[in-house]
């Protein structure tokens, strides 16, 4: 029997009671589950979001994983009381939403929707869009929503770059990286993808040097994390008219305070944080399974590097 | 040397007449190519637009097939002076951008994008849309649009059923034909998207008895043929809260007169038949085939078959 500490939030433990004992018995596992404890050092596994109750992880001195409910790990990845494996969450739905979300809005940018949604003025202007093939858009980030953003695009025929830091490869996507690549890619980019970690190095990427590197024009579209932009720097390249528009769903104060100047912004679109969520019955099979290969001695998936921090 | 007259209007002719002559150089015909002509009997081919002059088709006595440069072809199929072969224009450029818009409008509907860039009003409510595969969209009309675009959105892993008079096959796609088809599919359609042809049997198709099938709250996106729905049977739909909102591309009169209700309607979204347009380069290539495979003695591509009229 193993013991396994649910440290999530309260409305989290509403969502995923059902579907983790669900996954637990589809994949043999004896479990006891549970959201506090008065014997830490009996926890075997810790089922971990960072708006939950543990903060230190010092008294769980059995615990074999930590497995986290989020895709990013920023919150956690330098917690020095936590020196079992931590592992981050791939989520089949969260990829599917994500990947739904980016489509959309590239492909409402690419379409000039807005033109017809905001404006029903009788005027009959019929411009039709270029064809994707002509449209270039580049995804920063190509971890595994990054990659599965790219693909889809492509897919479309869309004329990607991706871009990370280390070299990828990623099949029909034109793949660059390091500083030079990024230059590359954002020197030809229409549409801008944020699809990187939170990292020291990521903080504030899209900078006002490198929004001005874009093409007059150009649509900023961030599913990402927050802190990717310098907002200030945001702000006055749109103001100036070389950022065209900007889609922004992650800010650095989630919910974005009514009086932040994103909200008003003519050329700002806000969505709260809704690009994609981890799907609890996709999400508890991935816990289950990375809790048998804990159990059989097999490596764990979608483990953190401490060091690089994703 | 080949005698081909091209029957469109003049502002076709000065985006036509480079990349035709590029496509009839590449596949190695010998072509005259003119827009008038005092010798009608001469002419080998037409290349033809309703828009354009020639509407009697009586003096051509010695053309081998009109080749169109329209996907629609009811504005000429039930000419009777036509009697040679009708090939309908079949261009991967008007594929390609009647995908990129109806997957882009499926997935703004979907996406439920419109609240987002209508009401930026700084209250942040996070709720994430279902995934692609808990939504159905049915593709009524299963031509080289219907089948391109049904494929793209089962690539996203929505739950695509199509619908075509007589049994097709498409792979992804549950298809389904005939009447008691029809049904089916307007009984489960979240979204329904129209690309059927105009012939007597489509117009009025979506009607106040098929409009009350739909689910409470269907959306209707139509980039096909104005006359597929009864409009007067829409708008009460509409008003009534049956219908949740209507994406219309094209309409029974274009442009769409200023005065018409779809323009104020706040449930309609007007785009001015923009979903899709004839590529001049790839239609030119399609026509030079069309020409070589004439003069070869080989089947036309896109042969309109008069009885079914398209």
């Amino acid at each position: 029997m193993l013991n396994i500490l649910f440290a999530a939030n309260a409305s989290r433990w509403s969502q995923y009671q059902v579907p983790l004992r669900r996954a637990f018995d589809a994949a043999g596992l004896k479990v006891t589950l549970f959201t506090e404890t008065d014997a830490p050092e009996t926890v075997d596994y810790i089922i971990y979001a960072p708006n939950g109750a543990v903060s230190d992880f010092t008294p769980f001195t059995g615990c074999k994983a930590v497995l986290g409910l989020w895709a990013g790990v920023e919150k956690i990845v330098g917690n020095t009381t936590l020196t079992q494996p931590l592992c981050r969450m791939v989520d089949s739905g969260l990829e599917e939403g994500m990947v739904e979300w980016v489509t959309g809005h590239v492909l409402r940018h690419h379409l000039g929707m807005d033109a017809h949604i905001l404006h029903q003025n009788g005027v009959w202007e019929p411009v039709a869009p270029p064809l994707a093939r002509d449209r270039t858009v580049a995804i920063l980030g190509l971890g595994e929503l990054g990659r599965a953003c790219a693909q889809a695009l492509a897919a479309l025929r869309f004329n990607v770059l991706g871009w990370s830091r280390s070299p990828k490869d990623v099949p029909g996507v034109t793949c660059l990286s390091g500083e030079d690549g990024l230059d590359k890619a954002l020197s030809l980019a229409e549409i801008v993808v944020l699809l990187l970690p939170q990292t020291p190095e990521t903080e504030n990427l899209l900078n006002a040097a490198r929004l001005a590197r874009l093409p007059e024009g150009a649509v900023i579209i961030n599913p990402g994390r927050g802190p990717l932009i310098d907002d200030d720097a945001l702000l006055a390249a749109l103001d100036a008219g070389h950022i065209g528009h900007a889609t922004l769903d992650v800010f650095r104060v989630e919910p974005l305070p009514p009086a932040h100047p994103f909200w008003a912004h003519p050329k700002v679109t806000v969505t709260p944080h809704i690009a994609s969520e981890t799907r609890p019955d996709s999400a508890s099979r991935v816990i289950a399974e990375n809790i048998r290969r804990g159990e059989a001695g097999e490596p764990f998936l979608f483990l953190v590097d401490r060091a690089k921090g994703y």
